[in-house]
């Protein structure tokens, strides 16, 4: 009789919403859901990683920013994920000969987050659980589910099967999501993974006398062109320092002693930071990591299911874009849900139509500005170009925006970012064609005489820009 | 005791390749491995064809050209092939008001052959019947493989299982590959499926008074800008007419006097052709099919397994290269195992360093000319171009190829066919645009002065030609 009258209430009052995924995306978006007045059961393959002792997987610190913050909002959770955060207000620079120089972020008083990511995600899980009308269930694998039904089949650890039926299905369980096994299955589906040539390999830089080892409110690179190594600060004051390089790089190197010999050519002013022992040590503790892209379209099939997160868009990791992304992708689903009064079958198309072109646009992004990082910001041409448009985007902010800052400090979608910014470079190069180039560069090669036809005007600017970029860089 | 010995002369003498589908390239490759003194096991997962009734599925005609001849003759089945293709020397463009004129293919005397898929299969399988050493299984349904032992399971249509390990794996099973799925699980392949937003229908016009109803002899393009019919003859004196449109306008049609009233509009000499009756009932007989493009890499895991034909690379049909290429895939496979003494860890690391760049030159191009064959033929610049190419192919037949001439007639390798074209196309826009332009299009527009610098000249010219078949075509 009970169940009887729950069922009934489920289908005249509200309905189940199933979240596969209890990592950082699925716990946030089971919050918005719940928020709505949904009945939220969340599938999680993994235990309770608020009970476990070692978690281990993912890299271990992530950059806030604005997106994710506004999302954090929403459920009432920003200033307490905040003030756990360490603020990088640039980036620290550091060249081979040992000088650091720092690229802020953007204006004075605009930052990123270090945020450690088992916190935030243990912190999302508590929230979650917070909401009456929410369930977490752990242990949950995901085997099938159907388009028909949304009848969904989890395997238990014990090899008992667990049957549930959903009104909606968000697949939040990551880059290589069971849920999209089902779209894959499909006609018109489109979907890539691409794979980096590049891994990462993560070593902790400990405290130096109980306190940070280098300053602490940035994000440390170390640009090596074709690899790079970045350290983020941590709350137990440690850094962890990531090192990106080709597989084939990393293989080369097989003993304690070649690391020292690489670190000594490379990152000589990390070295007794780390420790010596620790470098030899680490360096093998784990194989170098793979990083994909993964890209799809559409989001969603008929009424019945929506991917978010990695499991629609994993990017790789060079544009601190990833988590927030995510984040934003639950404020817009729910914007739609507002809009179109929580009508699935209106909402998922529409999710769909608006979300693929900007996920696609920071996935692009992502893949760009790991070039920029380990290679162009050693090109004095690039950090000139950087403090053109800083000082363009403070004499005229509305009309000049950085991208960085659009992406970063900003929920200006993604696409539209990009599409600004190719015009921005447009007139800001022909700008600097006209009046800087002449006396800064100088050089014959640039005798160029175009009609006195806009759009002419620009190419010429567009082609000029991108080789005196390859003529600086190289 | 005869098992045992047989197990033994295995070991000691030839490796058993087993190859994953029975379509074209899969019997194709099985005579190849066949001639080379392996033992080979095809495994089908559909019936034998040449015993099944109606025979449906994929599109009913392809191009044969020189790279898939040269594969059939290694095979020593070219000219029976052939003898039963219907050459088309040239593509019969017909225009909105009726006019017809060709196109030629290459030089006089090369020319493409219209081949029956089902025909062109069955004698695959037979040929392959034909070697002592090849045993055919129909009706045999991967399930699963071991990338570890190379142990394959397969399910029969009653349900019972079947298991046999294999040396080498050959993955022939098409753009839905179950092979490939075991590549799909291992980290860094890379995959990417794109549909396009066109779909395809075949419509069948049949003789008039027992003679083709149109010139036999052609390749036959109506090209309407964002969609196309194409047609192509048949020994039985009936043209397959294929439909090319997105899917959004074939859902608009959904009477029988919507389609006689748009073929009315497009195709106005095809509909006695085809007959008004035939017409309102095939359009509605079958809903329009979907096309995609698949890429990946690597095509293989260590020594076990490779990938050849669409399983590896499906491409979109437009330039008639599909199975050409997939053909093409067994000759290089076959040249490298001649090369590295059959020595499967040698052959397929090299084999997919080799072959990747070229299948994705080939999909890439497959995807360019969809937009050439339904738009760009309609513009007298780019039919005034291809004049050019062929006359200066003609004058300086070793320096000026066309593209098309070395993609359908020659085994250049496809990538080095684009480089080629590229650097072609900078030359002649350069030489049109010194000599031709000024007289023969004239125009404002098209002041350029660029330094005397050979770099930069060929830079506008490129933009320029770009610009000038944007305002042709416009």
């Amino acid at each position: 009789q009970a169940a009887m009258e729950e069922s009934t209430s489920r289908t005249t009052k509200k309905k189940l919403v199933a979240v596969v995924g209890g990592g950082l995306v699925g716990s946030l978006n089971a919050c918005f859901f719940a928020k709505r007045g949904f009945d939220v059961e969340v599938f999680e393959i993994r235990e309770d990683i608020r009970k476990a002792k070692v978690v281990r997987g993912r890299s271990i610190n992530l950059a806030l920013s604005h997106r994710g913050r506004q999302a954090l909002k929403h459920v009432g959770i920003e200033e307490k994920i905040v003030s756990q955060g360490i603020p990088m207000q640039a980036r620290m620079i550091h060249s081979l000969n040992g000088k650091q120089y720092p690229i802020p972020y953007g204006r004075k008083g605009q930052y990123i987050l270090s945020v450690d990511r088992a916190n935030l995600n243990k912190q999302l899980l508590t929230e979650a659980d917070s909401y009456p009308n929410t369930k977490l269930n752990f242990d949950h694998k995901l085997q099938d589910w159907s388009t028909e039904t949304g009848l969904m089949t989890f395997v238990r650890p014990d090899g008992s099967k667990v049957q549930i039926k959903a009104d909606l299905i968000v697949g939040c369980d990551g880059a290589f999501s069971a849920t999209r096994k089902q779209f894959l299955r499909r006609s018109r589906f489109n979907y890539s993974q691409t794979y980096i040539p590049h891994g990462y390999m993560e070593l902790t830089m400990p405290p130096v006398n109980g306190e940070f080892a280098m300053k602490p409110n940035y994000l440390h690179i170390w640009p090596r062109n074709t690899f790079m190594m970045i350290a983020l600060p941590n709350l137990d004051r440690t850094f962890t320092c990531t090192l990106f390089m080709p597989f084939e790089d990393f293989e080369k190197i097989t003993t304690g002693d070649e690391v020292i010999k690489f670190f000594q050519k490379y990152f000589p002013d990390t070295i007794p930071l780390i420790g010596v022992d620790a470098l030899k040590r680490d360096y093998f503790r784990l194989p170098a990591q793979a990083m994909v892209s993964v890209k799809c379209s559409p989001y969603h099939i008929d009424d019945k299911c929506v991917l978010m997160g990695d499991a629609a868009h994993a990017v790789v990791p060079f544009y601190g874009q990833g988590m927030n992304a995510g984040f934003e992708d639950c404020i817009v689903f729910d914007e739609m849900m507002e809009q179109f009064n929580e009508d699935f079958s209106a909402v998922l198309p529409e999710y769909s139509r608006v979300r693929v072109p900007d996920d696609h646009a920071i996935a692009d992004l992502a893949m760009y500005n790991y070039i920029e990082m380990r290679a162009h910001v050693n090109s004095k041409w690039f950090l000139f170009r950087k403090h053109v448009d800083n000082l363009l985007h403070f004499l005229m902010p509305k009309t000049i925006i950085p991208l960085y800052t659009m992406v970063t400090f900003t929920r200006t979608r993604y696409h539209e970012a990009v599409q600004r910014w190719h015009w921005q470079n447009k007139v800001i190069n022909r700008g600097l064609l006209m009046s800087v180039s002449g006396a800064v560069l100088g050089g014959s090669y640039l005798l160029i005489k175009s009609p006195p036809n806009i759009t002419n005007l620009l190419i010429p600017g567009e082609k000029i820009w991108s080789r005196l970029t390859e003529l600086r860089t190289s």
